[in-house]
């Protein structure tokens, strides 16, 4: 019964039938891990290598990281390149859907900036993401 | 040194100075914890009621809503209206900023209706949002 009553939920919600899954719950299932959002906005901003993310990410340790990176590539969200040099090179980069979620880490960027300026700014005046974009 | 280049990070990524702390992190502080994604979801179709709340959100229990609620109320996100009624009537609602968050919410479907189109769906084919609202 329980199942059956989420279901319902799930298409009153989306307005259609032949939904087995709600959207938004799936994609939190894909970023809502600690830190994946933040791996995402580096690799966003053109971060490809492990002590890159290990460094610029704060609070985030190497075991940690090597967890999150397998489990964005068996999502499909991350590619791992390696290159045969000496040493040898590993490249991570965003695969076509990881790189889909960029609108995503706007909005979230956006409503901060919005609605949380007292936080996010020294001035603490609010902007949108475009003001800030263009300074 | 480390703090120095983390301030240096969030310029470079987000191109101004004056920028305390980086918007899309603390978007993350706001929504990441689990199941508050989905308690926002539900109250933008209009569930009110905590005990609607614990019935269509699946694996939550009434601790851990309560908890969420709590936190929730704290960040602004949401208002708490009682009801002096026999028996007493507690309401919750979004605020204009907790409103705020859908466009994340609907980013975060768009992603998923698109690029994880066999999760979602029965038929397996990935669809637009707006395709999916309208049907």
């Amino acid at each position: 019964m329980v199942s059956k009553l989420r279901t319902e939920d799930a298409i009153m919600m989306y307005g259609m039938k032949g939904m087995k899954r709600c959207p938004v719950d799936n994609t939190f299932k894909l970023i809502g891990k600690k830190f994946t959002v933040h791996i995402i906005r580096n690799m966003l901003n053109n971060q490809t290598r492990f002590n890159q993310l290990v460094e610029s990410i704060e609070g985030i340790n190497p075991k940690t990281l090597s967890i999150r990176l397998k489990e964005m590539k068996k999502n499909g969200l991350i590619d791992r390149k390696i290159y045969h040099e000496t040493p040898i090179k590993i490249d991570y980069c965003l695969t076509e859907k990881g790189k889909a979620l960029k609108s995503i880490l706007d909005q979230m960027a956006a409503f901060s900036v919005q609605y949380c300026s007292k936080d996010v700014f020294e001035d603490g005046k609010p902007r949108t993401l475009r003001q800030v974009v263009q300074q």
